[in-house]
């Protein structure tokens, strides 16, 4: 990795802070976090400000620059790649360490008496400005708009911002039309009294028109803010992508230019009750009277989003299984071509999309595929690098999580294989997070149960053994859109696998959320084994005070490697979960295969699917 | 139940409000809450002020009077009991049904404009307050406190405060001398720059002086206040109380009058640093001004207390095999005289306390015997009426939920029973029942597990069933103290067993909570099975990252009745842990029968654990 001289940058920066807040005065610092206007989890280039400033290129970290110094935050899978990437004008601030100060207790610690600190508010949830806002005050700092963004200002030659063409999703493949939702969130405005409703997140924006695009990588989103009035609905986007087929598609829509939207609020919603979401932007959120605002911690549409209908559903068990026809292939190309010892991590991850890619509807991968031999696989965000490729070897676990979007469904999945002799040691482990994935995807549960209930399912057989993992167990699935996809999961615990925030809502029938416990010897091997789950309603002997059970059906549909289990920690029903699981791969896979011409493929199938 | 005519009651009261408030004004409405100025969980009689005023004596309530207007609010166990006891100056207001408006919300829509509610600042916890007056204030109206207690103006012959004998905790018994605890506590202090500790809870004083009494039935504690500064300890408690012993036992302590605790704050604490918890009252909370408050949820002595230290482990350890002793000699007689049909709900719980009190160092009950059988069982909060006492019948469950407090520990067990032939209903109910117990009793788990993560593993039998409770799976359990002690326990969701709210503490080595699922059947039956556990440090084959792992001992040792189990349901390790149990019984228990001469005890506690 190459480290990035930011002298002339910071300068630069600095002297922009001199006139930096919007009010126009100085501003004695400015922080500049890694997100976009509509706070989503993975940016497009135009948005990766904080890596722009400080060199430092990781998913996750936050500058903080003062007039004298430059401190950049990130969490431990990190603290390597910054140490490497970070030019010494900056001081790296290990998150989760013991002495490490939190950005606020810092910048308290080094600022003159009354400082004024920056933020772009557009970049800023309105919940996490609150939250510095207070602890900043309390010793006597203001936390204060910026006028711009500073580092644009000295960004020089920025890409553009993305405006992929937008693809218009048919009923077919939606089960409800735009004009539909739109109708069901004004009826829950009205409940509410509501007069208007702001939609930020790009995925929920994307969903209620029944739109999608590729602005940013792995996510078929759009850049756009919405806001739907009882009798009007705004959109506001680069108005050159709306096609003529994109404007029949949208016909009672007003449409304005994508920077209006602080304007059109001030000026038409901000004295009326208006309907927020604490994630959205400060910017946002403030141009809203407080007395006017009804705020949510989720908003209507994910609330709606996250609850498949029966359509999407059915477009989710279609791409699964067209995916797990891809998986299937490539995990029997591996088992023929590993111990013939010339593929790498990176050329695997390669012939799984060429697998994918020949499947119907493909559009991309969710994410960027997780190929891992050995210790790359106990690095849990690990993406196998083209400069510093690695042999997939025969006598190593080899841990593949990977994902896909097709027209109709989103997939994500996760298998751990071996493609020589496992040790002793790792069949326990293997079958331990094997025991937690199969407690989890056959739990009953009652109607008002919440995912965080469900996380020590998937963890107490590792307990046992004084074993655990630290990420969370699962994640909401979005619908040919984002792969990880709030407010659904089923977090529980402190996890440092940063991706939807565990939150608390309810399990309900037609969520889809993955089931992915997992374990990591550091140095050595990583296992994880994951399934997107389908929630729908049970059929129980009993019905305690007539309560809906709901339970889950796994839509992920690909072999679970059995000579890395060890058939003496499970019990029957474990054993009989395996069996019908491998039996349903027979029946649905099995057939897809055959159909597609993949004899050798099938026959693998029905060998790694054999009863125990 | 007779109704008690509250008219004149309520013209007084009214009267009251008219110049009611502590600055001299009128109050349009007083609220009287169930709770005493400790915001303990039992109350004593001149506590019972919701009771006085209203009529309706159930231990959960709240009293709403306006100028012309009556209304009380009470949960689900409470409606039949309410609707008969409360005269017709009182709205009934049935909480957790749909249309039943909070307090707030009703107050809201029956006051008049910019209204005063008043409320007597001692009874009120400082978030419970804070929480009452934002709602009050978003509608224009001002939550004030009364002058003393409206509702003591109008209670004639009010019964007396209790100041019962203090009894004093030698070494021996509390392993750690008061001197210590505070010495331990301003380490604390000093950590977090706090110039005051201010100890409201009765259970956090009676434990940090090694003092108990009897001032409230079954919880041995005595009414004061605590103030610990740097150099000093100030008690507030009835001087009275203070035999030359107690004196000899406080060396250092400045003793204030109890009253006069409010004025002492003002004076000494108000403007420096003083650390207060925010179940404590608004009236102590209040006194310290708002800069110098450094507010927990949980005080640092109730932090303290509920890890118990090698002695209170070994009082607790030793108070349950003793109290075991009297259950087996219980349950056997039952076993006898059932079948007879001469027993009762009332002579059975008298038989109980009898065989109780012969057991050494047996002061009192730690609550009310739950004596019930058939459907008595399937009412939680069930305790046996002398004036309508029920037959323990041969053919149906009976449920006996009962502890003791011993000069050692506290006690809290629950079995179910049978002493004809279970239906196979009943026997299915009753395995799963245990299989929560079980998976609950024998989970590994690691450091910074919080109890609530816990809940689900009492529950999932069930649930596979279709089967659930409303109540939380448990609590923790003091030492010669409150059988509910806070902080910690394993609640999760909805319970209608209001006891000490779930709340957000790690689980550590020297925890006593209990684990009581159950099962219940409305007009049938009731099933629960409780132990208290001891939580102690576990070895693991592994060790994931050097993290401790846990796990829990049962102290309580009486057999769980194998009549009611279907072995068909259990797996092959709740076998083995039921066997090891039961060999736990008899190892422990058996030797002390004998001593005891309770022969014939000892045959039916070996018949009762043989091996299944």
């Amino acid at each position: 990795m190459k480290v990035k001289d930011t002298t002339a940058l910071l300068t630069k920066l600095r002297c922009c802070m001199k006139t930096g807040s919007k009010a126009g005065h100085a501003v004695n610092a400015i922080v500049v976090p890694s997100s976009d206007a509509h706070q989503s989890e993975y940016l497009a280039p135009c948005d990766l400000r904080r890596a722009f400033i400080s060199g430092f290129t990781g998913s996750a970290g936050t500058a903080v620059v003062t007039v004298d110094k430059a401190a950049l935050w990130t969490d431990g899978r990190y603290f390597l790649q910054a140490e490497t990437e970070l030019d010494s004008n900056w001081m790296l601030m290990k998150m989760g360490m013991k002495d490490t100060p939190t950005i606020e207790e810092w910048l308290c610690k080094v600022l003159p008496e009354s400082s004024y600190v920056g933020v772009n508010p557009l970049l800023y949830s309105s919940s996490s400005w609150s939250k510095m806002e207070n602890a900043l005050e309390k010793e006597g700092h203001k936390l204060v708009e910026t006028s711009d963004d500073l580092v644009d200002k000295v960004w020089e030659n920025k890409p553009a911002a993305p405006s992929s063409s937008l693809i218009i999703l048919k009923d077919h493949l939606t089960g409800k039309t735009s004009s539909e939702k739109i109708e069901d969130l004004r009826n829950q405005m009205k409940e509410k009294e509501s007069k208007w409703l702001v939609v930020t997140a790009l995925d929920d924006i994307a969903w209620l028109f029944n739109l999608r695009a590729s602005d940013i990588e792995y996510n078929p989103v759009f850049f756009a803010y919405t806001v739907i009035g009882l009798n009007s609905v705004h959109l506001f986007i680069d108005q050159a992508r709306l096609t003529p087929e994109v404007q029949a598609h949208l016909p009672s829509v007003e449409v304005h230019k994508y920077d209006s939207i602080i304007s059109f609020l001030e000026q038409n919603c901000a004295s009326e009750k208006t309907w927020l979401n604490s994630g959205s932007s400060h910017a946002i959120v403030s141009s809203i009277y407080k007395k006017y605002r009804q705020t949510t911690s989720n908003s209507p549409v994910s609330m709606m989003k996250c609850v498949k209908n029966q359509t999407e559903i059915e477009g989710m068990v279609s791409a699964n299984n067209r995916d797990a026809v891809a998986l299937c292939r490539y995990f029997h190309w591996m088992e023929n071509e590993v111990p013939k010892g010339t593929v790498t991590e990176c050329s695997a991850a390669a012939k799984s999309l060429e697998f994918r890619s020949q499947e119907n509807d493909f559009v991309s991968l969710s994410f960027g595929t997780i190929s891992s031999s050995g210790p790359s696989g106990a690095i849990i965000h690990y993406s196998p690098n083209i400069d510093d490729d690695k042999p997939v070897k025969k006598d190593e676990l080899y841990l593949c999580d990977s994902g896909a979007q097709y027209m109709d469904g989103t997939t994500d999945t996760t298998r751990t294989l071996h493609f020589g002799e496992p040790t002793d040691h790792e069949k326990e482990c293997f079958t331990r997070v094997l025991k937690g994935h199969i407690s989890l995807a056959s739990v009953v549960f009652p109607a008002g149960t919440k995912g965080y209930w469900l996380d020590t399912l998937a963890r107490m057989h590792l307990w046992k053994a004084g074993l655990d993992y630290l990420h969370g167990t699962g994640h909401g699935v979005g619908c040919f859109l984002n792969v990880h996809e709030g407010p659904v999961g089923t977090y529980i615990g402190n996890s440092d696998r940063v991706v939807v925030v565990a939150s608390d809502v309810e399990l309900k029938a037609g969520m889809v959320i993955t089931d992915e416990p997992g374990f990591y010897e550091d140095g050595k091997f990583g296992i994880r084994i994951e399934n997107a789950l389908l929630c729908k309603k049970a059929e129980t002997k009993h019905n305690f005070r007539g309560k809906q059970f709901f339970q889950f059906e796994s839509i992920a549909l690909v072999p679970i490697q059995q000579k890395l289990i060890d058939k003496s920690l499970l019990i029957e029903d474990e054993i009989a979960w395996l069996n019908v699981y491998h039996q349903r791969c027979r029946d649905v896979i099995g057939p897809a295969l055959r159909e597609g011409g993949h004899a050798a493929t099938y026959d693998w199938l029905i060998r790694e699917t054999e009863p125990i």
